[in-house]
């Protein structure tokens, strides 16, 4: 990408709202470049954190290892989506992989330069600050979630909280256009797959979702998820 | 509190790391001085986000009702955690409930001083950015924990991390300096009461843990705490 396609990319994240374009400009020329295919990962959990990223194109998804050695999902993202960022800044390892679910093009600063650009444009540093609050609310209310509803209402909140994200409207509803598996939900809403798998066979048989093998899940009728997911 | 009083609680606040006295200076003048006694809660969820604090002295239990009206702890505060920051940024009504579980003595700015002192001294606004990364991560533990183990190990977790952020080493243990009631730890390791009572009453049994009424749970037992919560 050159510096104006770059920055035809930066305007539109979150991170760099406010920014004016001789600003954006600037953060465009200091970044660096990544290509990532499907399935390569941007770097490993344990990892230094040498740079922080911001997703120009392309999807990726954010495993966890625990401590015993299993895996968990914690985030899907998207364009425009900052990846790195809190752990530079905390100087702590890389917490998590991030895997390209799709083709990916990154842009990518290093350390030093992060916070050297969030000290002479502080918007950068405000925004940081908003996007990641962002994050505690999501896991607050995945949380509450898991502590007071009944696990068909979590998986229909976790649904319906990708669609808001992410959706597409497409004929015949709205689509979560990236592969979501079943053990993915299951993990995320911390079910087992043999539940998650019972209750969208209920709702595909119900006609409130399809997801036939080999396409994307779409939720046909978001009314009734939403119903569910508000039944007390 | 007169200035220099404040500029002492203000330097070891993690949000102010990295000021100079002069600049710690400057922002405790544009504070305002706030007592709550315990029992009063410091805003209510729902309403305006005009302030943002960072709490003094005491303890705060942030607590957050759901859409059906159930409570959820979302964590406990001590002295030098910020309160309300994130929603003030966002602009957003403040998304908890903090209720005084001690006095406590608290500094607040308006949002537009908030906004104004992270633009003036960038070093605020990214340490704002690693301290709202921490609870992130803290809440994804807390995620993976109830997605991939077992109650007792979430209940032993939940303990050893209230004891790293506020535990007190006294006689016979580690002591959680602040009244935790069964129900508390339910909501934070969603699980149900009965499961939490069970468990404690077992721990209490082998000598783990002690929590006789009208005393804060201490732990007797670090270590073997720490061996229950990472057990396979």
């Amino acid at each position: 990408m050159d510096i104006p396609a770059r920055v035809t990319v930066l305007e539109r994240v979150p991170l760099f709202k406010g920014l004016r374009p001789d600003e954006l400009e600037a953060v465009a020329r200091e970044a660096h470049e990544r290509k990532l295919e499907k399935g390569e990962v941007l770097f490993r959990q344990g990892e230094d954190a040498a740079h922080s990223y911001v997703l120009g194109w392309g999807r990726l998804r954010l495993d966890q290892a625990t401590p015993d050695g299993q895996n968990v999902v914690l985030r899907f993202m998207g364009p425009g989506d900052m990846v790195g960022t809190v752990a530079v800044l905390r100087r702590i390892p890389f917490p998590a992989t991030p895997l390209a679910i799709e083709d990916c093009v990154i842009l990518a600063w290093s350390a030093g330069r992060t916070a050297e650009l969030m000290t002479r444009f502080p918007a950068i540093a405000l925004n940081a600050v908003a996007v990641v609050g962002g994050r505690v609310e999501e896991l607050q209310a995945r949380l509450s979630e898991i502590a007071t509803q009944r696990v068909e209402r979590r998986i229909a909140s976790t649904l319906l909280r990708m669609a808001r994200q992410s959706g597409r409207r497409i004929e015949g509803g709205v689509e979560i256009p990236f592969a979501i598996s079943r053990n993915d939900l299951a993990e995320m809403t911390a079910t087992t797959l043999h539940t998650v798998s019972r209750t969208l066979a209920a709702w595909e048989q119900e006609g409130i979702v399809s997801g036939k093998r080999g396409s994307y899940l779409t939720i046909a009728q978001p009314h009734r998820l939403v119903e569910i997911a508000e039944q007390a």
